[in-house]
């Protein structure tokens, strides 16, 4: 049978030397243009002999530390500086990012749960498999940005996960080490199944992913970390001169499902712990009062273990099952 | 000419000793009803002699601080602790509370911009003439709940307005020391047209208002000053029994136009400063990259005076003319 | 002041002689039409001298009945046996009616709460106003067809208001017996404000209004009430050659505030009474489930007084406020 | 190769003595909800060693008997009077039946046509893999109600398919029986791919299913029909304690393509022959009228056999190819 | 009674000598942006005393000649060719020139029915007030373009008006002849009010509009005949040094109404004459076919009169009462 | 594995003799109807033994020559004027057609990227698989009209592809021949995945495709070619008696990708150059202007190559990635 070829092209030149802008190009024909495509931007700064770095933003169109550093590293770096090659695109899923949406606007798809793709599926599909055959496998390392998007909001970290190879585990925790973000997490994926993430490390790379904070915005304190987080791997890589930038980190467990806590009805949301605070197991960590009337007790939800308000529900009113908060174990501080 | 008669009517007597929860129904035929209407809840707690105090939230419908206090009060609140009477309404423009948007989705007004109201217009117009003609001649003291909503982020604080009656003026100041938040700012409207402000203070009343947040969520800080701000305030009526909690403020100014910073392209936005930091003039605030593209210079945009980061953009996207940063002088910190 | 002037203009001559078919055409500059219109279908029948009867359907657009009974009446009705004039127009809100919406979609504006309208307001207030300065001073006798739309369904019953000319009422009374419906009601409206009923009745003239099923269907049943019930309006006002078809009718009555019943919370209807079935005060005549969950019991709704069921809402699913019943007293069968 | 697994959790234990009110959990990351799920209310029932019933309703998100007879099953069923287990599921298409629509919001697939579903797939075909794949073959006998969602109007019947297996039939038949709807039909489907019936025949069970009414609302007498029949079919299984109710039931017979009647053109229609009304082969049973002017003769449709009006187009306006009119024969009636 | 304000402010002094770009700044809070801004681009450039020229495009946001000779013009003129001052807005209804339709996606009204505008009226209607009460009033001279939109097409034409005041219509009638279109039209408006045109010649200032071409493009052709009209009547005002280019024009005439042909019933348009052709009275123009089915006649629409073919509906389907065609006299060439 | 059944079937024989008129009726079950179906309108002309021909229109939905001139041909021919069989089908993609949009409203799918189809699949994949496994094998010559639509605008030319079997080009050449466009175009389509041009040809059918115009319109030109062409077409077939019109055409081609000319930048589109217009390699085509504020130069795009305008970028504003222009060879005239 024949296998379709996916049909994005690059306008530039992805292994030549110095610094070059230029886009991915994918064809797309709809209604608002018949002879359209959508034009993902991309930079490449290569010099001499080393290895290649892969960094990406905007897997979810509304996460924005990764584009701002992704931004900035185009625009900065020199490529006397580099010794091997930088491929950087902030704005991995370009129509979600544009429309300031998690998913694609054009076929409502998760990015991060599309992978490996297909070269003749939707358009965030045929993303995902532009990155699973051709990116991807020009890299040695890759680093992909994530923040909590409109609806979460996250304590910044960098993450390595569990994988079945020790050495590749190694070398990943490595880099998230030299990332360096204020707090630092091992983490076993449940769910991996379509993630960019499983498809980069199932091809032997060294991946570093992050949760940088959220609510759909970027802080002075985020965009910072995010950064620094990069030249620091870049520089850990061997692909970037200069000493990194370290400071202490705190390193993060999520060992069970009980870390979890979902809302259990629909209303306005009443946080009683902030990011960072630490929390019983039992106590109320939130409250749900109704929307439509006054006078009823709101439904509190309990901690189901002690720890680390490691993650919460953004928006002012919540869903049933909506994720209401992650609590985590605070191992220690390094560094 | 026939004056039109408000068809807004309370489910419940608001002259009622006692606690009572209710709603002011407002007939509203639309496609999805025939003979519908918004029931916009409320809760009156009243008992013996003494002041009236209004206390509202969601005048716009993604500021979530008021609501939270709001239907807290309206559960705590022990009648046999009141003097006097409080009218709770947490979900002030109650579509747009739902439709967690900041104007309402039925006419796409911004109730804070409606005021004095239109007892026959839209349905915000009729909301805003219901206050105007009914609820505010009703209070002696009127509380309004406001944070930045999804667009806008705030340092926490309370503020009066500069008003021609001096003594009203007083009572205005002292009604936001005693909320106790923790920056105080005293602020001449430019464009006060329209706003609920203008038209409670116009009909001689005590007047409080807040920005405690913003970006569409609370935190359980912000939620927690709103609950004690409510509380002080109606201590300091003398309408609830107890004794306000106090802590330090820090009390802010904008003396002038030069605080306000706006966007003058659209983009991808960097920050540069946080909230509550402190900035030089001249200096960088914010970055605002291309979307587009990458390899291009970001458009700096500097601070046109020197002080503390009260207010900004909130997105990750901007657009030209969008309200990217307040610039406010911290005077000192009082209590 | 220079008054307006409304821009509706008959593509026929109102006042010929014979059958004519054509449109109120109304421009209407859009998106999707520069020098576009509203075109309105309308049908006038003149022979001789008489008086004019005005009937109208579609006041609302997703009511059926009136444009059935009135396209088979532009159809069918022969000028020879026509004394007077008959001008009929069965889609009143023509946008509204093309779009199966209670209010037009150009303006989200209800027709029967637009009178007396505005030569330059939006499209449907200009319709009113066409109505009230132009096409309702030609009329002697007014019909206007409504049912419950996609939200309500009623028992099929005709209407006259109390009005302060006795005569006028008595006039009213004698057409709307006329029209002889399967049930009849004397109806005092409490908030009558901008109905074309009020309109057309402060003119002086004979008005019938009619609510006849609903759902947003016809039934074979309803529409052939509305056909005979035009027929014998325009037969009693001797328009129409021919013998008025007269069958039973039941009485009703709509006392007081007591007979509207509104849905205090939202969710599922289980209704317990069905149209036209007597319930006794104090009785469950529906309850309310939760959409979100099992387990909770519902919310019973009671009778707040005997009679029978005349008027129930629709639709499966249901929101605070809406009217859930109306239960009016059958006071005995005529005919 | 690797073979997905459905993400789909219960969040009670499905095998648990007594009553259970809980969800089945189906992850859902959107825009509104990066770390979301759809929780689709489920309510178990169980005591002692006997067989398992699934009851499920709202499989169309705009069909109300089920949802109605469902709730008030796991609300006053008690454990006691039960042998075996039942499984209710009131909103088996949760998305829709919260949208009112017949299709799901989410994906726009009509579950009901989703069989036997992809674990992997889009919202839809996950809830079709859920139930083809873990709550079926935990069952012996399926009762999946129907009605005529907001576009159809039917009889209120009970059916059975014609099956290969003599004994499924007949086991089919006598379950559809103890039913006991005001019609019963034997239904052999002409597409029946992707239907849950297909699915459930299938994997040998005994399977009942309903039309029991329309038009996107319930009224009295059809939920009662909805309670009554499925307390009915679980005594008949030996599942509940108690004496079925039983009444008269006319058999209904589809046997050709002739019962079918479609719209030839779009517009108005005027139904001529009610539900349950009696109509001669030729014999007009509705006209359809232009919807953009007066004058134009109707398009006449005529019965292409004689019979009852078993099922009819339900809103006032038509297109072209909706189904006008199903006219079935009655064979006698029973009990 | 107060005076509302009109809260619009242009960023750049629009007095102040040489060329300046900047933005009138339109204050609009919505969902998006809580302190947003509408920024409306403008160009001034001044030099020495001489009178005011104030050239608009995009009066509807879906025609384009004036907002590419608009934005050329802004780029090209040297401030040292200037005697006098030329306001230059390329984008009036901004807007709705950004979402690329006729009216404002903000509130949907048309710019050129607005006036003369309300200050606090809705976004458009503010931005007629401040043409109206600020920019007009500075103006000797103004030059507004128009083309047909996506749903007309024009002969490339410019216009003057029949005005009351003989010297002002003479003024106009010389501007308009400067310009130099391949087409020149004398007309008098049936229906003005509310046009930007009649607030224009209401306060006694020289106007010309223009009609280009339309269908929501812009040719090279038209995008010259744009540059070069606005250069001519810059010359011929004495504002711009320079010699006009001039070519022959054909004077057209539209006397009555039988000039305006309009859509009888909705359907597919096949045109049998194209814009410039000459038809006699009685000549099908165009035929409209069914869009549901093959083997109908279409409906034939003959000219009414004869002439030249100087306007055209666009699209290629056609609602019932959309303009068809325009018929108009070709007077003789001049130049 | 069971082969799914295509559902798609005619409500005419097509088979017969004569001329008929009906429909492909394709079940469509949706909120909007729960059993209605898309109608697409399809007439046959059959007379005699003789080859059978395809014609088609609106493959995409905006695209209106080919509509028309089926149309037409629907009405017109005489089947005593046939030898063989005409399968005129006006609206390919119906629901496309409807809604005036390129892909389907239902899937948002682009018909002519959805062969071969699938039987169970999307509905516009149902229709590509009907077409592909139905009526295409039943055709010896295939006419499948396009035009630029709303995006697009070309030169009016008839196309062949260069194929592997030289007879099969050949007689596709000779058919593009009789079509005797304006232009002629000889066409190696680089990415023709999808297409129905590929089925059509990969079943050994002589094809022939056209470009005549485009913007969303059809001119009185255009369609007279589309006319012409296909009475060309069919009488060199030896279906339709009579004698071709011919006139001149002019041979075109398209080498390589340099005729391609796409946008590098959003923004306001200056065209240079028209269709049919000659261009220099180097010279400015168009220029683009920025959207968002005046005083900025505009971006120029220049002729990749020379050669003559053969298709443009249609709508005033551009987005990168879309195509501007088409520049090919005109070799010489023919005829």
């Amino acid at each position: 049978m024949h296998h379709p070829t996916n049909p994005i092209r690059p306008t530039i030149d992805l292994d030549a030397t110095g610094k070059h802008h230029g886009f991915l190009r994918m064809p797309h024909s709809r209604n608002e243009s018949a002879w359209g495509a959508v034009m993902i931007p991309v930079t490449v700064i290569a010099n001499g002999d080393g290895p290649t770095a892969l960094l990406t933003g905007a897997n979810h169109g509304d996460e924005y530390e990764g584009p701002i550093a992704l931004q900035a590293l185009a625009h900065e770096i020199d490529p006397a500086d580099v010794t091997g090659r930088i491929i950087l695109i902030p704005y991995m899923n370009y129509p979600a990012f544009r429309a300031a949406t998690r998913v694609s606007p054009i076929d409502q798809v998760n990015l991060n749960r599309a992978f490996p793709g297909r070269p003749d599926g939707t358009a965030t599909q045929k993303i995902a498999d532009y990155f699973n055959d051709v990116l991807v496998p020009m890299a040695d390392i890759v680093l992909d940005y994530h923040s909590g998007g409109k609806t979460l909001d996250f304590l910044p970290f960098a993450c390595a996960h569990y994988l079945d190879s020790r050495s590749q585990q190694e070398a990943c925790v490595a880099a998230v080490t030299a990332f360096n973000a204020p707090y630092t997490l091992m983490l076993r994926e449940i769910d991996n199944v379509g993630m960019y993430d499983t498809a980069v490390e199932a091809q032997g790379k060294v991946f570093v992913t992050t949760e940088l904070g959220g609510g759909g915005t970027a802080t002075a304190r985020t965009a910072r970390i995010a950064r620094r987080g990069a030249r620091n791997v870049l520089m850990h890589a061997g692909i970037l001169r200069g000493t990194p930038e370290v400071g202490p980190t705190v390193l993060l467990d999520m060992p069970d499902d009980d870390c979890y806590h979902f809302a259990t009805c629909e209303g306005l949301v009443e946080p009683l712990v902030d990011l960072g605070e630490t929390v019983e197991k039992g106590a109320v960590i939130a409250r749900i009062w109704p929307v439509d009337r006054t006078g009823l007790m709101p439904l509190d939800h309990v901690a189901r273990r002690g720890g680390v308000l490691a993650a919460r529900h953004f928006p002012g009113l919540v869903q049933t099952g909506d994720c209401l908060a992650v609590i985590a174990t605070a191992l220690h501080a390094e560094g």
